[in-house]
């Protein structure tokens, strides 16, 4: 069986003792509850990096969920990505442990101003020699607005209207501000930096005001690459535009299929070309020896997964508060205001009404994301008929023990994707950018953020 | 000679090609033009871990310097703290690569929010293990509140009632909003954290409104080391009420002895003990095996000196635009809307007035910091006299070359001050503050953070 593309693979990380499956810090195979240890960190990145991982993705969240049962108590109390971390942090510590492996690092606009952002994501490229990616937000928690002394969250469309403009204005800064060939260290004339090749960028938004030079120089990649996950109609038009890693969701090979293809048909209406964007897809996967061993292992997770904690998530991203109803009662989803996204692939994918209980448990169909479970070999077939059938460029890891199921997956089922050429054997050199695209380091001339660069030349 | 209490070490550092003394990237020892790569942070680290220095300071500007001939082309071409990168970011990387020292970042809080910023810096308290201060700046660059679309940066007065407003903010998340206990990691209750020992921050401020439980669990410290660096009046106040390390300049004994006694004094009036603060002093070394030595290598620092480069900083520091003045002419100091405590020493410790050449220049009488030349042995006592009689704790060591000056200071001054006894011969364990002040890991309830801590107890 052969692929169409060489496959790509994220490990989904978040700072909180756990991601995507509430309870897991409590198995003996999970670290979760190192997650401020910068040793967790570095070991992981080490782990990813040996495994030949394209990135590690670090989630954030900007807030505590506290729609199911009206409160905070069931994420506190389950550890339910509560507390988190900012994920920026680690990243230089990973960095020098590493020496290819990527960082996706998410970070939500609507709380930063572009002039400051831009200088944290260029020093974090100069840090991590052009290893860097950004990951776009704009935030769905109520509680985080509330803990930035705001009323309410911004509406859906209002939020991708000032990611529009906070874009112009970081690309404005990234790549026009600074020419190429500004900085020059050179030490007989005592020039550091040619004066007339650093403009001033203006930029008046609706939203945003800058008018000042970038502070920092030119680093390896200027632009970070982008990562972005918005699947509702704007959410897609804004991925089309921008984005150069879609992250997509879903369950059915069709719906994921449809989704890569309108998203590539986007990106061409924008100027782009259909290649110009990777696709991963979340992927949960429970590998061993065998069907049997595998089976036992969900068994032995799933004894560790923590209800009112899963459901507290779920309640978060759907906007469904499940505290009131009974765990074998069904429920059935309606589009909220909360992560559209969620809430649609739970709908598109359905092949009838959930149970509360179901909604907690891995796997349930209709859910968020493939669950594959088998041998290395069943593994690695089912993966490559998700990225044959559908178009995706690849996965992004869902953690489900920490560092458990990545070193698993390292061990059992890149070897197997490495044997049937589905899957590099070493890095290439050069900057992230370089490794996804065999392009770069710098964003193409179709790009937005390419488009601008030397456009202040004089 | 003894020395009344043991001696305080930072290096002091800026994320960019040279700090105070521009053009120096130039020389042979000088490694400045890598400030941008990962390797010149970590061994600079270990290299200050190495001499036992307490801390890594690191400063930050937010902004170009465009004062001097009205441009900001002397510090660009200069690289006059120009680019100048986020400096949290290589943190984690130097705190992965050491175990004891220190580190200080500064923050312009006036471009943060308190709910933003808290969590940020709690991160950097969990992944160093408890040995993260921060420098709280207020910015007096133009420049910089231009680039976050503002007209004009705040008047001197406002900037500290804004400050002193978000210190409030920060204390209630750091101290308040988790309770010691909350946090319990157990697995065989499934407990992470007692939902009822975390409480939502209300904080509605003239400036600032949090509305949030802090997304942080308790680091080591809580809140971390709090240095700053006013000497104005009301930067006086607001040092003697917030902060636990203190940064003086001035080049004469009795300035600095009365600066060091009144904020002692108004630290007592705020209910704190006098040594609750720790005053170092800005202190430039040049040290060789001998007095001629050193005064060699000082004519040969001086040929690197980018005069223009550091007229823009100077210009900068004091609002006073040197372009248009002949290098032999004489310049009067008045106080400015700048940096007030650069122009109040040069004004009070100047003999005379300067002519611009000897503004630009090395060491000249009443600029910031003293100029300390000769052989280990001299540079000891000069240290020692310093600190015995002004009441100081220690020094800043400004980097002239870096690594250069620190690797001479660390070789040649450190052994030296040891073998009187000045200098401890191993770190004491714990977070930065027990290291600095034998007594932690958290505030002292003397402090206006440490009184707030556990006040939300239910």
């Amino acid at each position: 069986m052969s692929t169409r593309r060489e496959l790509r693979l994220n490990t989904f990380q978040m700072s909180t003792p756990t991601h995507n499956w509430a309870g897991m810090w409590r198995h003996p195979d999970d670290r979760g509850t190192e997650y401020n240890q910068l040793d967790y960190w570095t070991s992981m990145a080490q782990l990813a990096e040996r495994g030949l991982l394209d990135a590690i993705f670090i989630a954030d969240v900007f807030g505590v969920y506290d729609v199911y049962g009206g409160s905070a108590d069931a994420a506190l109390r389950s550890g339910a990505q509560a507390p988190c971390l900012d994920p920026s942090i680690a990243i230089s510590a990973m960095a020098h442990a590493t020496r290819h492996v990527g960082f996706g690092v998410t970070a939500n606009l609507t709380y930063e101003h572009p002039f400051q952002f831009a200088r944290r994501y260029s020093t974090l490229d100069h840090f991590t020699r052009g290893r860097v990616g950004w990951n776009i937000v704009t935030g769905y928690l109520k509680s985080g607005a509330s803990g930035m002394g705001l009323n309410d969250i911004r509406s859906h469309d209002i939020r991708y209207d000032a990611a529009d403009d906070f874009m112009q204005a970081v690309y404005k800064l990234w790549e026009a501000s600074w020419e190429d060939g500004a900085v020059v260290r050179d030490r007989a004339s005592g020039i550091f930096t040619h004066p007339d090749k650093v403009h001033v960028i203006k930029h008046d938004g609706p939203y945003y005001q800058v008018n000042a030079r970038h502070l920092s120089e030119p680093s390896p990649q200027r632009t970070p690459v982008l990562y972005q996950a918005g699947t509702s109609q704007r959410g897609i038009a804004f991925a089309a535009q921008h984005a150069e890693c879609v992250f997509i969701n879903g369950t059915s090979k069709g719906s994921v299929a449809r989704s890569v293809k309108t998203l590539r048909e986007q990106a061409v209406r924008y100027g782009r070309k259909p290649d110009d964007i990777a696709a991963f897809l979340g992927c949960n996967v429970v590998v061993a020896a065998s069907r049997g061993e595998a089976q036992d292992l969900l068994e032995d997770y799933r004894r560790y997964l923590d209800v009112q904690g899963q459901l507290s998530l779920v309640a978060g991203w759907t906007g469904i508060d499940f505290a009131d109803i009974a765990l074998d009662d069904a429920v059935q989803f309606v589009k909220s205001n909360a992560v559209q996204s969620t809430v649609e692939h739970l709908t598109i994918n359905a092949p009838r009404p959930f149970t509360v209980r179901e909604v907690a448990d891995f796997g349930v169909p209709g859910a968020r994301a493939p669950f594959i479970l088998g041998t290395p070999s069943e593994v690695a077939d089912e993966l490559i008929s998700w990225v044959d059938e559908t178009g995706i460029d690849g996965f992004n890891l869902v953690r489900i023990v920490s560092p458990g199921s990545l070193q698993r997956f390292v061990d059992m089922v890149v070897p197997e994707l490495q044997s049937r050429g589905a899957f590099k054997t070493q890095y290439r050199e050069g900057t992230l950018r370089e490794k996804l695209f065999g392009d770069g380091p710098l964003l193409n001339a179709r790009h937005p953020g390419g488009a601008l660069r030397g456009s202040l030349r004089g």
